[in-house]
């Protein structure tokens, strides 16, 4: 409730579009209600599948208004632009190859953009893009959503404040077991698009989960990449794009790290864990249990630090919405990407500073996500050399 | 999203009323969350605090319309019953000894009532509700929120279905800390009327976690308690209401119980967990950790059971939005007890029976629940003699 | 390594005898290896069964002279006590009902005695040892093996250091799943043994189990009981004795506590688990996974304090073989009384005081645990009424 | 027990020599209590200290003949086989560059031996003394002692019955702590000798605890390396060994691994763990909590499989001491490596084929350890490139 009871004076909901997302899509649907929780953001306008009946279905479903159910981005775009009343962001759910383009039609309307990751499906179209937003009056925001777990903001918060001392190491993986098996050969759709080079782009567990573990052992420990070498392979046959990835990483300033992720490691559901070690202290977060922070000084007892309860700082009670021992989740991470996205656009909005304490994923966050996915692809055909990043 | 996706076709909003949840609340922001994240209701009205300056502060807060902030329960039932566009439903979220005369109120006029636990401050009060319910043709809907868990949904379901074979032993407990020492006494909002016996009947943790904790056991082992022995005590020098108890239960058909209720254990935060253990299979499912169950038949390993994930059936699948190892939280499973009461109030509206599958706590759970609190104080008012609940 | 390292000059080890722990026997062989760890005992005699032939072939796998090999305990006294070579201490791990005799004929020897738990069969026994054991020069082990490890010596020292304050809850249980079927039935020998009154005595898991969580829970809180309330039962048909309890306890001093035991909760193996809870702190020990103690200050974070880590104080350190993050186990705990053993067993010898910090279970603590069974038992006949301990 | 038990007739103790292991030393009495534990060994000499006078005095303290404290495992070797009652094993315990001319001075005189690891402290001594163990009448033993945990052997006995499918992934890590400080300048032994080239070799975490953590992994999944890619380094000023390495592996077959060792991950104790991923089932086992074993299938719920309880096969039962929940711990799988080397060296003695289901590391598992230690030495002196072991 702390975020909720921060709205001191009621400033009114962001009309909100929807790129993408219709009926059987997972992230619209989270989205949704990650928009909702909230209670910053309404979704008035939709162009939720690939054709305009099926998007005037899907938002039926949802309660939208039909005269504003499209049957493609540019057309939802252009109308929109044109409404008084009409959208002023945009959040676009659509597999990778689509977002540059969706994003840039929105950007320069100066239609706030969501977008979610990887930012886009090469990095050609990732910088194009940065060039587009850096250019508009409206602000970008990616959904690495994970950044929006208290605790992880508690962790990022530790490393800023010196608690871990000078960082060494930044350990990162990301496994799953979900495409163990070519079931995209069976028509499922979610497998189908993200082993798709046309749609997903040169990465496969890379670009889907890959650049997730990377964005978040970046952002918890500060670090920014200066090369690495990666060894991405496909275990399953017939598969087009990479199922698991093992990466090497040096970080500007002398740490390392490794990351792994995997769609084929039996066991893993989301196993997206960050570990970071400094020559003071470490610490562990584990996405399954988000709740939970392992803190350890040298020479000190571990501390299981907890979201809301003691020992929680500013910045992760800031996104805290209920008290400690009542657990949030992946969709309180996620609405919290969205609470910051609001506050960003209504400070926008009414010409004031965006408040330093928001903190969202940026455009430059997507294009180093993009420049990671391709780096270890480029290392992996060199045979695991060394590759900037 | 499975939760949303049901939604066929598109069916419109419930609007619905609040009473108390005004600034500095937990649970009534808790409750809006909920109501919100399956976007089924839309909140209209609001008696939010105890005074028509409060509340309208509060509901401006929120975005309400000004006319549509009363300064009592009262005055908006009558209002909102005389309006074409009045409210259908209303979530009570005062403290206890409101619960009765508030829920009696819109009952009486056809509104469907969303109440927090326990029901009442007393016994009878809770039997005088649930004759005003039972002559209702409104709804009620007690918010014992920890049965909206997928995993607790799934726990009931194997004991349903046979596979712990008959019940032997059902053990519960609840412990938290917030309350080892007296901060009733430094004027801590929520402290302050949960050991006032004015406000919160006989029962101090016994209502206001034993409830929960004695409600799980019973709606996981589907059985019925025949009597109780208790010792309850109140640590905490000058607190009026217990702060822990102990209880042993027996149930009809032999099985047995113990309940510990404490808000003095130095080290939780939320302790609830229930066991359940029958003559083939024994099962555990704690809620700090509400993605997990873990169930072992015997004889064989145990196995751990995930939200989403393979091993969790139908009734957990129904109530389940995202897919496995992306934790949903508290206010998901709180939700859940909202899109359940939206899909029995729904059905009312139009005249259809429910679906066997909605699943919320009840009026007689209410009672029940009451019934409890008082037994545990009648019993250890006899030095711990077995009282019949 | 700490255990070996202590002995600066090298002491002869102890001549060991043992009464029971033949061919099959699981607690003997425990027995042996405890007392083998740590070189500070050698096995030289046993009446290991309770047949001479029995006893001289469990004799002869254990390398035992078989001049040494008795048919009966009363033997083994007689001419150990007569030989200048003779045992100086004797394992007594036979049926409880053995305990009294035996121990009784060692102690009047002068014979040290290492015995299991339960003390005795019944409370008269258990008063009429202790009367011996009080007159005998030897000493008195009772192997509740489970203060021996180190992070159980660290919680009691934490309780004493007042670093939790005023005890006000302590928490017991001990679940195990392997009576949940008739297995005695079918002929297995640890089973027909303990669930027979004639050898086992009046309690069958409190005896079993509930004293040693009766005895860990005192152990680590320092405090002794003052009354109890219990509802002692039988599930499996045809058993003789109990295989499950629910304890009420009142503490002197005012604490309170729970203690649970049962043989037919499935899924658990040794669920033994101590939780206490003082005004400024709790703590959690757990004997599945010994080498860790969850402590919580009131207020502060959770410390997971480790064997050999940092946050372990003297009087773990001082039982502690190897370094943290390599565990020790059961056998080490149990070998851990067996050096406390040693340590006053040699002093008396040498005629030195015992040093202060050697911690082990004494006959008074055997008396107290039967008292507790016995006391168990009396209250649930008196349908859970309070019985003064 | 069960390991003690099945000796059913008796066989005398194996003679035993230590070198290495004076006072302060910790593997020594690690060594000596494994080898007690279960009676097939006895401590007869010892060439415990560098000098004669230091281990005379440590053979006093553990009870050794004045005459058979030697002052150099040469005179050792020499006068040992000289008696008749000569040790007939002697276990190797000292720092690494001692390995190879002290196991060199005892195989050659037909004495089996006992050694720590790594086998040596470069490649060239141990293929040197692969040469002598081979040409030797006398056994190798390697004291990869992770190789005795029951829950291991259940692990790699998963693997071999084809329980995980082909195998895609080992993931190995073997994080500390302890040397996150220059502590070895401050005259630590332990730390002393471990970053000294000309003790340890050319591998510092690598050479100390890679190659646990990577015979582990071979031992469990049952393949063998074809290359690896290491980026090792030193993060403590002064220090002249790798205090951390990176690595990642290709196995023969087309299976891929990552291993990491590090000596400064503050937070970690000893975080061994072992992952491995096949086509149909994954499987986790982590040191600190050796008694449980991680088994999921694909598709079905994760097992938590237990030492000693349901779901432990037959090579996990036959190095099992105690039931399931009794938790076995670092000493007791270290006395299993002194088990098996026993029952070898009896067979030897006695002309038998030794038990095919006896096992131990052996002198190439040793080889193959120091060709890794040596392999991320190269690779990573050649920037990571990759390097066929």
């Amino acid at each position: 409730m702390a975020i909720e009871g921060k709205t001191e004076e009621r400033i009114a909901k962001i009309r909100l579009g929807m790129v993408g997302g219709g009926s059987g899509a997972f992230i619209g649907g989270v989205h949704r209600m990650a928009a909702r929780l909230d209670d910053r953001f309404e979704l008035v306008a939709g162009a939720l599948s690939s054709t305009a009946e099926k998007s005037l279905a899907s938002g039926r479903e949802l309660g939208l208004d039909p005269q504003r159910c499209y049957g493609s981005f540019e057309e939802m775009a252009e109308r929109e632009a044109a409404r008084p009343d009409g959208i002023e962001a945009v959040s676009i759910v659509t597999p990778n190859h689509v977002h540059y383009p969706a994003a840039k039609a929105f950007l320069e309307r100066g239609i706030h953009v969501i977008c979610d990751k990887p930012l886009t499906s090469n990095l050609e179209d990732a910088k194009k893009l940065k060039a587009v937003a850096d250019a508009s009056r409206a602000l970008f925001v990616l959904t690495h959503n994970y950044t929006g777990y208290p605790m992880v903001r508690h962790a990022r918060e530790l490393v800023l404040s010196g608690a871990l001392g000078e960082i060494r190491l930044v350990q990162m993986e990301y496994p799953q077991d979900w495409l163990a098996e070519p079931i995209e050969q069976t028509g499922q759709k979610q497998a189908a698009w993200r082993t798709d080079p046309k749609q997903s782009g040169v990465g496969g567990s890379t670009g889907d989960i890959g650049t997730h573990a990377y964005n978040l052992g970046c952002f918890i420990s500060g670090l920014e990449i200066e090369e690495l070498a990666a060894d991405v392979h496909t275990f399953v046959d017939g598969r087009q794009l990479d199922d698991n990835a093992h990466v090497m990483l040096r970080f500007k300033g002398g740490a390392k790290g490794l990351l792994w992720c995997s769609q084929v490691a039996v066991g893993h559901e989301n196993g997206l864990k960050v570990r970071v070690y400094g020559t003071k202290a470490g610490l562990e977060w584990v996405q399954a249990d988000p709740n939970y922070l392992w803190f350890t000084r040298l020479g000190e007892p571990k501390q299981l630090i907890t979201r809301g309860g003691a020992g929680a700082g500013a910045a992760a009670q800031r996104v805290t919405r209920i008290p400690s021992g009542h657990p949030e989740g992946y969709l309180e991470a996620f609405a919290t990407i969205y609470v910051e996205a609001a506050a960003a656009i209504n400070a926008v909005k009414s010409g004031q500073p965006v408040d330093p304490a928001v903190t969202y994923p940026t455009i430059d966050d997507g294009v180093k996500g993009v420049a990671f996915v391709e780096a270890c692809v480029t290392s992996s055909k060199k045979n695991g050399a060394w590759v900037k990043v």
